[in-house]
């Protein structure tokens, strides 16, 4: 059976640059950018052109420097907004215009005051004012995920057949759970007529802490695109994980898909974007947090260390990371002591091992963490004492 | 229909305690045990005290302080750590020992060097050694997310025999996708003839951002206890994020389940948490982050401020965190301005922020963010302008 593309959608530069205190000039942008095109990332999401001159003019750089992926500006469903996106976009070898608008109840109620056959009509409007620019326009329904199926199909199947290439289905609130997500893009599947025309997409929310979950959900039930960020920065609780997501295809040989993304330089992204965006990753983020491959348990040390695989599904040159790590705390074991001893060049047996833990459990249990300067003490005193006798 | 109640099994002072740099003193432990109870943890898992005299030390002091939640201490199925663990947890007033073994193929041959049926009996005799100190006895099968379900049920149904009252199946490696997890879970109920004398726990990994999802998933299919950390924090990429899955149960009533967390308390425990062990929580860390409740984005600040459901599905109330933000940036609107300058005292009308808007996108361009002070200045210089005129 031939594996499905999926098609990796970065939104780093527009849904990431969202988060308070990461917005980024023009330099820093095309730097991201460049760097997201070289990993293969497919669509470049630059920015969101009318609402700033800045994110006009970084648009409008990115599209100049981009040759190969997609660079695609964000929408409302304003002519005003469309028309200034496909300014920005002009320079573009491959631009999209992002254009779209809420269709749950709270967004048609709250947020426009409007009904649904308005929405619908906006919706159809947009698109084609968009396919004026481009033939590679995307449809977001926003809020996908509170909007109930039947009109969200209604939606669906109108914009596709106003000229939408991709449909993208948000979570916006996070809210979904996987299965309920993994429902809404079957019942699209099932429901919209000339679903074949376009590829559907999932936009999630971290909210809840399941977008990897739903999009992957999503993923299993027909989607073919995925909007994520590098470390999953974003509005809020932040987007799905593009570093997860890429990582969860890349493991799950079931899943039947693939993404053009060389993993090889996700550790490298993350830095550069956790760098320029002033974000920390925190140490136990998945696959580049700084202890995503790191094993301290005496348990877990000894497993692996006499077979990798024990403990580790994914090795860390997979993802550009550096090698595991073992690190010596008050629950490693004689393992992972020894190991640690012989990369410092001292070959101790295993008599040697049993003294010295001892003398290790009590440095661990003062410390944090045994470095090797303590290691090397600890050989230093432990040998001396054994010339003496 | 009756809700299912969650056991709520907090493992971050053993669990999440491996973290690399996390190791704490006992005073510490203590004061995140006592706080844990006070939110209505139902057990928590303090140590390994057999891994060090420092960790046996911590049960000992956590056990004579604790009065409401089970008390646990972790251990290998052999009989000297269970011996140590039973007596660090002699002064508990609701003892549990945790005790099992790996029964993946790959933990039985690269770490055991041993066969199923020699596993299995070591299995049954811990659980046994457990019973003669306490009638609360769970039994774990380390790497169960990569054992083959038929002997994963000949386990569970040969310990349950045994005496023990809750079985843990842990994805140690992370590697499930949730409906896989959930699958082996209702493997579990479908062949193990004892199954409902036992408790069935999650314990998942977070190695591919899938932890919540799966602890989700197994309770969707009959597990009832979730083990879980603080911060997510644990080997690696860490553990189920405990304030992750209490949120999901709270906010997904199709679920049927309740857990007696009190939500109020999940911020400042996250806060406490960090802070004793020292590891950053990401500001888009779901739940906990600093910007979990941050609105940026001109049409999501819009919007929010119409009625905050059209983007936010949690009340940060409800976590105990501060009142959602409002954060000026570029890509903020008319809207989020206003409500900006009106705490300020400023009550400017629609042409005064029209004005005023142009000048603010300036600023933003050039800011990260902009504060209070840069809304006064812009304020006061509007307020000479219009009065010099």
């Amino acid at each position: 059976m031939q594996q499905n593309k999926i098609v990796i959608f970065d939104t780093t530069l527009r849904d990431g640059e969202q988060v308070p205190g990461c917005k980024l000039n023009a330099d820093e942008k095309i730097e991201i950018a460049l760097a997201l095109e070289n990993m293969g990332v497919d669509v470049i999401e630059a920015g969101f052109p009318v609402s700033s001159p800045g994110d006009f003019e970084s648009v409008k750089k990115i599209s100049r420097v981009i040759k190969n992926s997609v660079v695609c500006g964000l929408s409302r469903a304003v002519k005003k907004d469309i028309e200034v996106a496909a300014l920005a976009l002009r320079f573009a070898q491959r631009p999209r215009i992002h254009t779209g608008i809420g269709t749950s109840d709270f967004h048609i109620k709250s947020k426009f005051n409007s009904t649904r056959d308005e929405i619908l009509q906006r919706a159809i409007q947009s698109v084609k004012w968009a396919r004026n620019f481009t033939d590679d326009v995307e449809f977001y329904a926003e809020d996908a995920g509170r909007t109930e199926n039947e009109f969200l199909a209604r939606v669906i199947e109108a914009v596709i057949k106003a000229g939408a290439t991709t449909v993208n289905i948000p979570d916006t609130t996070g809210y979904c759970l996987p299965h309920q997500y993994g429902e809404k893009i079957a019942y699209l599947i099932h429901h919209v007529s000339n679903i074949d025309k376009a590829v559907i997409s999932c936009h999630c929310h971290n909210d809840l802490g399941m977008a990897t979950a739903n999009s992957i959900a999503g993923i299993m039930n027909g989607a073919r695109q995925i909007e994520c960020t590098i470390n999953g920065l974003g509005e809020r609780a932040g987007n799905t994980s593009l570093e997860e997501v890429v990582m969860v295809i890349q493991q799950h040989a079931s899943l039947n898909a693939f993404t053009s993304v060389n993993s090889k330089k996700l550790t490298s992204l993350s830095q550069l974007v956790s760098d320029t965006m002033r974000v920390p990753v925190q140490p136990n983020k998945a696959i580049v947090g700084s202890n995503a491959f790191s094993h301290s348990s005496g348990i877990h040390q000894d497993g692996f260390l006499k077979d990798a695989q024990t403990y580790e599904i994914i090795n860390p040159e997979q993802v550009g990371a550096n090698q595991s790590k073992i690190v010596l705390t008050a629950r490693s074991g004689r393992s992972a002591l020894a190991f640690r001893f012989q990369k410092l060049g001292f070959n101790f047996d295993r008599n040697d091992i049993d003294s010295l833990y001892n003398q290790f459990l009590k440095v661990a249990d003062r410390k944090k963490e045994v470095g090797d300067e303590d290691l090397q003490e600890m050989a230093n005193q432990y040998q001396a004492l054994a010339v003496s006798v």
